[in-house]
């Protein structure tokens, strides 16, 4: 690339832009309860994609509780603001072009819905469905026990509701959905909505 | 693509993924008074390097304060929590592996410190350097004449601080800068730091 990059002074609308960088932006959500395997279902599509040549970034507590949303809680208010935060980083990668892959449990329709709204027809609810009985068997942080003990406040399935996807894209049974399939799931969904379509590169 | 992806179950590395999307993620941070041109600038270079298939995105005020930020004001706290918020995406966007170019006011210096503490050595600030006086002349939206006239308090440069960038890795004069010769400084400069090395592309 020279340094006297040829020079053009318009903006890019949404189609030249996905055109020229061969990908489409998308809303992927996951929603669902703790444990349930949101994020690692999430981190998996995400490499897999990555490895594919695909541009995916997935957002989860992991990056999002630590940085963005850090001054947040989870009172009720506080997951509706922090979800709509997570909307909106989700709307600029979506604008992006990036395969965007939101792992939270979100647990108000209502807050999902908004972020719905947002990217219009390039998001893809998908319910990653566990009991909170199973859930709270696998427990993987501890987090179960110490809600039934009473130390975490509006700990949700527990002590705090969950609303569950009407109609999402995906509904994902994790109780015979291997993460694999699950994966492949997902992928196969976006194909057949033409959201993985890939132009030919150009040469550069 | 299959849709029986071939399997990895391991994460990503930040060099793994740079090298599988052939990009490398990088903040651009383009600070000056309202006028000065970062926006322009900023705009044409996330044009110009997505024309050479670069992923580049670009945040400002037009898709961060009617989203993200919509919530805060102009006081001295929420600008810091605004810079804030904006790093902590721009952070998000870095490790995803794009060319994040942020055009913003940002007049605390110290704001701007904790961005580039956040995202270490791929942190390239960029004063956009416009007198107030010439800003004020151009006045492309209108808001000198009325922060002069007393409508808009707290507006930067006629009565809220800016603070120059002391040592800013580029330094643009738009007095005697054009846009294309701006962008072309930005872009030799990330040449220069290997900050634009691309490898061959796996074939898909």
């Amino acid at each position: 690339m020279s340094t006297n990059i040829t020079w053009h002074s318009s903006a890019l609308g949404r189609e030249e832009r996905e055109k020229l960088l061969s990908s489409k932006g998308v809303v992927i959500w996951l929603t669902g309860l703790s444990g349930s395997g949101k994020s690692t279902i999430g981190r998996a599509l995400e490499a897999n994609l990555i490895r594919e040549g695909r541009f995916a970034y997935g957002l989860d507590g992991d990056n999002i509780r630590f940085g963005l949303c850090k001054d947040l809680g989870f009172s009720p208010e506080d997951r509706k603001e922090n979800i709509r935060r997570i909307g909106a980083v989700a709307q600029l990668f979506c604008d992006a072009g990036a395969i965007t892959i939101c792992s939270f449990v979100s647990p108000y329709k209502n807050d999902r819905d908004a972020v719905r709204t947002l990217v219009a027809n390039r998001f893809v609810e998908v319910h990653v469905d566990c009991s909170v009985e199973e859930c709270a068997r696998r427990d993987p942080k501890g987090l179960y026990k110490k809600a039934r003990a009473g130390e975490i406040p509006n700990f949700t399935g527990i002590s705090a509701p969950y609303e569950a996807p009407i109609d999402p894209e995906i509904h994902i049974d994790t109780a015979t959905s291997s993460i694999e399939h699950s994966v492949n799931t997902i992928v196969a969904y976006l194909m057949h909505q033409d959201l993985l379509h890939v132009v030919d590169r150009p040469n550069r």
